[in-house]
């Protein structure tokens, strides 16, 4: 199974604009699963919610139906963000379209910063769905530094994670190699580049460096911090399915829930 | 507030022996908490239980006993790791003694490799208890993969994390970064050093490096591969008070236990 990234710096504002871009990014890439940035067709810094509802789409808008159109053509599977409206709520979303015309979403369930007033926090858990013969669930972004967000899907049976990314501080690319060794599971951080300073005070530049990271942490790719480009790597999904890391130990078998009290507990 | 560890290699099976070692090693540091090494008096590689239960102890036994007369003495609190035995079981057990007395344990709960043979597992939550003025807590080496142990003391409030550990893996010392990012708070990992090969096959050597770990991930000191000597920081505990990263989020307020499906739940 070929797994890859692609990375490259939004246009905002401009849906058309950008699908072009990746169709052209994409143009040359063979592989199985292809996994994009956070918000990718419409660029990362909204001023207001307005400009969040104006770039909207529902699930079955212009960047989802592009996406099954490619996927269908290819024959891959491709997964990115994009800005999802349900009736009055926006969510930060991702799409995971198959071949055969299957779309799965996810509303990201930790809103970073200034998303919070911008966007509805994910109303739904983290899902593990059935893609080419493997289990795969989706993260964005900031759940990364939420160990449940990945732990969750670890339960829920996947084998690999994709996780669309936007990100601007420096820490996720090595904690995914935590995330990784703690579940055993493949993860593909697609991460954007390129600067965006439309809120007066808030200049922020995306950190590149996407990267596919293996069980036991294994850094397989990675991008440079600027560069423009799609990467990939063959894996055996199947490396995901024991969770053995010797002969007494099993990462999933050996949790205690009966003694994590507050885990799942309500808030203070 | 000054937080060390102190780093050795055990001799196996003589606890004054190792007393004595210890005495000597920590009669020049200035601290106020000193952490010492997993099963710091016993050495780890046991051939039975039958070993096991022959160098137990109950909790008022020569060890615990030991770090109470020198925490009393030298005004400091002690951590460190013995073989407590309770009734018929065995455990693989944290002691943290302060200057006035107090007595708190911790029965690891998450045993690695042959340890699941030889000792009950831990039969209690991890606890978060006062000492000196902060909230410390207390995990014993392998528990560090499973993110549950460190993130149900920070959601007991803990601010001081202290790891006793006999690591033969390469992989806690990065992975302690993570853990004290996503839970913004300190850590003292304790290592020992050394090889032991008692049983047939299975030559151990013991990976150093001990580490003090702050929020951020932020390595304050980490010691050499095969050195002994005990090191020591200050730092201010309150720096681990506040889970906010950015004005909008907060890493316990922003957790979302309702999405966290299974986390909890029973085994399958």
């Amino acid at each position: 199974m070929r797994i890859g990234f692609c990375q490259f710096p939004p246009l905002f504002g401009n849906i058309q604009a950008n699908l072009d871009s990746l169709d052209s990014l994409i143009k040359e890439v063979e592989a199985d699963v292809i996994v994009l940035p956070e918000l990718c067709t419409t660029g990362y810094q909204f001023v207001d919610r307005n400009e969040v509802a104006n770039l909207s789409e529902p699930v079955d808008g212009p960047t989802v139906q592009w996406a099954r159109n490619l996927a269908s053509k290819r024959s891959f599977s491709l997964c990115g963000g994009f800005v999802e409206r349900d009736g009055d709520r926006l969510f930060n979303s991702a799409f995971f379209v198959t071949p055969n015309g299957d779309v799965h979403t996810y509303r990201k369930i930790h809103l970073f910063n200034r998303e919070t007033e911008l966007f509805d926090p994910g109303d739904r858990p983290p899902q593990v769905f059935q893609a080419q013969g493997t289990r795969i669930g989706m993260m964005i972004c900031f759940d990364w530094i939420f160990p449940e967000t990945m732990r969750c899907l670890n339960l829920a049976g996947a084998q690999l994670v994709c996780h669309p990314s936007n990100l601007v501080l420096p820490y996720c690319q090595e904690a995914m190699k935590t995330r990784c060794l703690e579940n055993q599971i493949f993860a593909v951080t697609a991460n954007r580049i390129g600067t965006e300073s439309r809120v007066p005070g808030e200049t922020l530049t995306f950190t590149g460096a996407s990267q596919i990271t293996a069980p036991y942490g294994k850094v397989l790719a990675r991008a440079e911090e600027i560069s423009i480009g799609c990467q990939v790597v063959k894996i055996d999904p199947t490396d995901a399915d024991s969770k053995n890391v010797n002969p007494y130990n099993n990462l999933v078998a050996d949790r205690r829930p009966e003694l994590y009290p507050g885990l799942c507990g309500a808030k203070k």
